[in-house]
């Protein structure tokens, strides 16, 4: 029982310093969470990137999904920024027989009144359990990749219209 | 989009008085949870008992699983008590056409470092994803019931090995 | 600068297991809470008695009396149950040149939402700031000690009134 | 009984959005420190100020004077950010017959593992103690206004060394 973690940064490892400094990215929040929670499976965590995710590069995305692709573990987590997770999910769209599942946070995990532990645990139960294939589980839902867009101004994650088949 | 969440009271629930006064077991803490991890889908959370899972009577798991059958809301959460989770489980196995989860806690939801809200996280996305049928989701796994024991000593709930059919 | 502090149990070192075990009283916070409130000053934690305040003895006040006498810091803190804080603060009244603050806390410091960290603060405050003499910092306030009772309907440490002397 | 609290923004009430917004300050933070603290004492909370300390005007440092002149209450807390709350400070210099402690937080009060909530105990504590004057409660002690400044490099408020008198 094994799951491969990799962090590519995002709001759920944002540490603040001081009044001068801002907010930055920290190192990965997940192995915490997972300790606290006292999961019974083991788990390696690789930090891919540390950054917003606004400026994950194409460079990075495809470095990620290089490394779960050569990863023999089948069940992946990826802890995301959540402007652009969703890109993220399409790039891995493509990897074979593994069931990955992205999330992250709308409120650092360093906040007592964070979204960071139930998202990551909604992920693991995801993870478990979905067919292989890649999901995002964000506000309490999993989604298929690509049927899922981030509402900025609701603060949601939510199911995309399919498109129109106009003729 | 809609869950039913049943409450039956236990560790995840427990509140602390002071020194002369014992814990308690307090309301159900799943829908401060549930607000807090800004999920989005409708839930109702119903009460069925407020106690040490230890003293969760027969009557009780009938009540829990007649008002479940009941209900015609296909996907099911169960906040329970750790030491009979399994035993409420047996009791709802024979529900049909619904995916329910049992989840609870081994420190309070109270506690700042407790895995109540991974937990709550975990079920949740097992309930989405899984077919019908009845699971615990502890210890970060999802298990189908029937397949699961607490195991004390190591606070972790564990696969059962299947009993041997000897010959 | 230095501050010794010296551990008598009570809430707010409070640990909780599961449904079967109950609370019970854990190694000394203090630490932890000076710890994370970054604080800039020496400390040393002495543990003199890990239990309810209810259990503590006539011998145990002795020896924490003893080591307080026998401790060259004039700035002393003691954690202490709630309930017998202001009798061991009684014994303590006759240790000469030193600042003694007593503090504990109605809800255990593992809990999200305790006022431990609020009270070990309130008490250092008083200790750097108050004359020589025995002192309860409890419900944000700073009582001397003999003129303060725990009122337990209200969960609160009040003012006592002082005995009339009638005649 | 009665503490007159003044809020002036800062780290405290720092509240986070998401990846595109940034941090901003939110409503003061001290009325929710006192409450889930169990205070034992009335006290009002003035907003002045609600921005990094950085951009606290010299016409809001003379009308958070002004207010706290023109205010009964002998015990007056400031909360206020901390790279410029020794200008404040210098300000309220001449407030005649009160005791005002000055407090922030290095961490925002939101996080779990922030130095709010204690360093609001701590000024609460020195406020009751201290005769009237002017105070900075930081970093888990009590400077007298003049006598102490920020170390930004060790995150530190320290007593500063008095200035050499040469000749």
């Amino acid at each position: 029982m094994k799951l491969a973690v990799y962090s590519m940064g995002g709001t759920i490892d944002k540490v603040y310093f001081d009044d001068l400094s801002n907010y930055s990215v920290g190192e990965p929040q997940v192995r915490a969470i997972l300790t606290q929670a006292g999961v019974d499976f083991d788990f390696s965590v690789t930090e891919v990137a540390r950054k917003d995710s606004l400026y994950v590069t194409k460079t990075e995305r495809e470095e990620l999904r290089w490394l779960i692709a050569a990863d023999p573990c089948p069940h992946v987590l990826v802890t995301h920024g959540t402007d652009t997770m969703t890109e993220t999910a399409a790039v891995l769209a493509n990897v074979p027989g593994k069931t990955i599942v992205l999330t992250g946070a709308m409120s650092p995990a360093r906040f007592a009144s964070s979204d960071a532990a139930f998202n990551i645990g909604c992920a693991v139960g995801a993870v478990w359990s979905q067919p292989p294939g890649v999901y995002i589980a964000m506000s309490g839902r999993v989604f298929a990749a690509g049927a899922v867009r981030k509402n900025r101004e609701r603060g949601r994650f939510e199911a995309m219209e399919p498109a129109r088949e106009d003729k």
